[in-house]
């Protein structure tokens, strides 16, 4: 955002001046600092001469900000000890992602320049699956006794202040280490001094077990608008604090994963440019090769049909435009019951309600259509009952496409499956197979074709 | 999540025991008390007895999470002093949301119940767009003059504290109102009381125009990772603060209107199962209409190529075959490509790398799948040449497919276009049409079919 500070920099960056340099620098974000490490890719000396420039603080900040791979380089070529002082600045969540991504030789270089307690800290952190609460927690966050006064916990807080990540939150203990309630600072600070912390806590506290899957910390905190949630153990003990900051990576990465269902494609776990060809190959066969045997079938029904298709040859002209309406009649409805089913909308109970809005949605859109394909088989001179035969196969194939299309998800759902599955490449495909059934019913019937 | 609570609450409400059912209901969250409205919903007697149990806090704390039909009709149902004082403990935002949202005549009723200065905050907030950083704002934060001590601040902080909405930034302004910097709570808590707040405050400060669009301001917190921005006007003056929770909010609404368009829908802006019909029917036939059109084109092919397949029938066999494994890869490519835009990892300047990933990826993808599709012809038993055809036709359709399907989003974008509206349906259908016309160039030559 602070352009000018930036262009400052660049110009520094050219000259020897390396106190102006240093208090430019400081007026920087992390995100911003990243940016210009980022921008200096191929000038690593560049990028060192700046991470060594700024205060550790400012330099784990930026870092966090960066894959990790360019985390682990950057840090290898600071000095041992500009690598200590940054390594030990870094937040405890931060670190662990680090240390787990990166080869497990490097992972324990790193975790030997941490002093002791940090190194437990991480330690204890990478055992939680990367996905699971536990796995996207912080351990820098502010405890308090349930004996303190407001004024035990504000000293405590000008003494360890400068660590927590979490600084709107005071997380009260009983004797046993069992999480008794959760004060906001904000409490606190208003409460009279002599008050116990155990007057001012919040006792019904909304948590999350550290096995639990990081979805549903992101449920919790999106619900209860909270910026942070305490991560308990099994025996209700407080192990960490997940942030809202962390909560909203994982719901751009869910939305991600979802996206990519819906295109046929199994989720990517890093950006597309990123991903090499045989990534990317794998995670996109799979479904063309699946979608391609449920496509297969509409080969026999219309090898089966071959007679017919030879008799009226003007009967294909309208393969591609019926199936195909049919298959995005069904992609509307699957994307609509897909995305109200993740966002908790909709559930199996409304099943018969979904069923019956979407009879009603597939026969007046099939309506309209029908209306549009007559029009055009009568514009191009196909003779009247071809044209009444296209027409009323439409109604059928969008209503079918519209039902289908909203029910399998949420059958999928009752079987145990992820409904994502029955997003629109495969509801397209299991339609165009039906519309091909019902097309040659209705042709049999309204041509007086026998069999 | 404290079930326990609700279920005793449940009880308590069929008895007349109202002090218990007060204490009990003063342990809930804002969200759970919603929770507990939203079970009532038959009950309106019911309903308006828990929000008149609680304090007005709480109260209006749990009408923000329900619908607004819902919070007026609530509020209307609350006598005239009860209702008074849970209006005026709502959040500005969520009130200015509620008032733009009613009939204009209840706007007005709702109006006049506030206090003088309540309803010129309101009135300023519905100056803003809905989907602006203006729209989403609240008013209720924290201020400080650039000449106060640490200490100062915090006395402030004592008198205003209960109302403010965001407790962890103090802005600090100048004798013009200009925005001059921003402290953490935290910084200013740490700080020796005397401290001028000038000197714990950050200069450069991050803030986003009133005016600007909602995902400006979801972008520039989700980068920093901030719980909280300041939003100013044309001349730098802070004029309110956006948060988290309501970012997240436009973060899920993006995905869900990204979700929606891919799966060939005009967004909705309610949810699925409270949309009526009529609401549906709009925001579905449009897009079935415009790839109707598009579509239409494979019709006009078919027809050129009757000859065609009047000699060879069984060249129709693998129309839908053909023309939806073209869909699904370019489908495939669009999405990755959409989403990778939507998620700021690729631009235009990115065009090449992408159109060359594509080829190889096509040709790749497409390699296999002719593999699969000889397989299949040679076992249903059509001739050796037919089958070659399809291997042939189907490599060059999910190249195409691949190739267009990742750069018309790209081509979109460069014509000033949203690139979600070339998302899966669209490409599919172009496809469509593309794939019909190689496959009987294709099978002309390879059939040694004149025209």
């Amino acid at each position: 955002m602070p352009t000018s500070v930036q262009e400052r920099i660049r110009d520094l960056l050219t000259t020897a001046h390396e106190d102006e340099l240093r208090s430019a620098l400081e007026e920087l974000q992390p995100f911003d600092l990243a940016g210009l490490l980022r921008e200096r890719e191929e000038h690593e000396d560049e990028q060192i001469r700046l991470l060594a420039a700024v205060a550790p603080d400012l330099a784990a900040g930026a870092l966090e900000h960066l894959d990790y791979q360019d985390q682990y380089r950057l840090l290898d070529h600071l000095d041992e000890q500009g690598s200590r002082a940054v390594l030990t600045s870094m937040s405890s969540d931060a670190l662990s992602d680090l240390i787990g991504a990166v080869h497990p030789r490097r992972a324990r270089e790193l975790l030997r320049r941490l002093p002791d307690e940090q190194r437990a800290e991480v330690q204890r952190l990478l055992e939680f699956p990367e996905n699971t609460a536990g796995g996207r927690m912080t351990v820098d966050y502010l405890e308090a006794q349930q004996a303190w006064t407001a004024a035990q916990v504000l000293t405590h807080f000008r003494k360890v202040g400068r660590e927590v990540e979490v600084a709107n939150y005071v997380y009260v203990v009983d004797s046993t280490g069992r999480l008794a309630g959760v004060a906001s600072m904000r409490d606190v600070l208003l409460a009279d001094p002599q008050t116990p912390v155990s007057e001012i806590m919040y006792t019904q506290v909304v948590s999350v077990r550290a096995d639990a899957d990081q979805e549903e910390a992101a449920r919790l905190l999106e619900q209860y608008d909270f910026v942070a949630l305490p991560v308990v153990d099994a025996a209700d003990r407080i192990v960490g604090v997940i942030t809202i900051d962390d909560i909203v990576d994982v719901i751009e990465e869910e939305a991600t994963e979802d996206i990519q269902i819906a295109g046929g494609i199994a989720p990517l776990d890093e950006s597309y440019l990123d991903s090499s060809l045989t990534r990317l190959f794998r995670k996109r066969i799979g479904w063309l090769l699946l979608l391609f045997l449920a496509a297969s079938f509409t080969t026999s029904i219309l090898r089966h049909h071959a007679e017919l298709l030879d008799q009226v040859v003007a009967l294909a002209f309208f393969i591609p435009l019926l199936i195909g309406t049919g298959g995005n009649s069904g992609a509307q409805a699957s994307t609509l019951v897909i995305r109200a089913m993740a966002l908790g909308e909709v559930a199996l109970a409304d099943f018969v309600r979904v069923a019956w809005k979407e009879i009603r949605m597939g026969l007046t859109l099939g309506g309209a259509m029908a209306v549009a394909t007559f029009a055009l088989a009568r514009a191009i001179g196909v003779p009247l009952n071809l044209g009444l035969t296209v027409a009323a196969t439409i109604v059928l194939v969008v209503l079918v496409g519209s039902v289908l299309g909203a029910a399998f998800p949420l059958i999928g759902r009752r079987l145990g499956l992820d409904p994502a599955v029955f997003s629109a490449p495969l509801i397209t495909t299991i339609v165009d197979a039906t519309g091909l059934v019902i097309y040659f019913q209705v042709a049999r019937l309204m041509l007086g074709l026998g069999r």
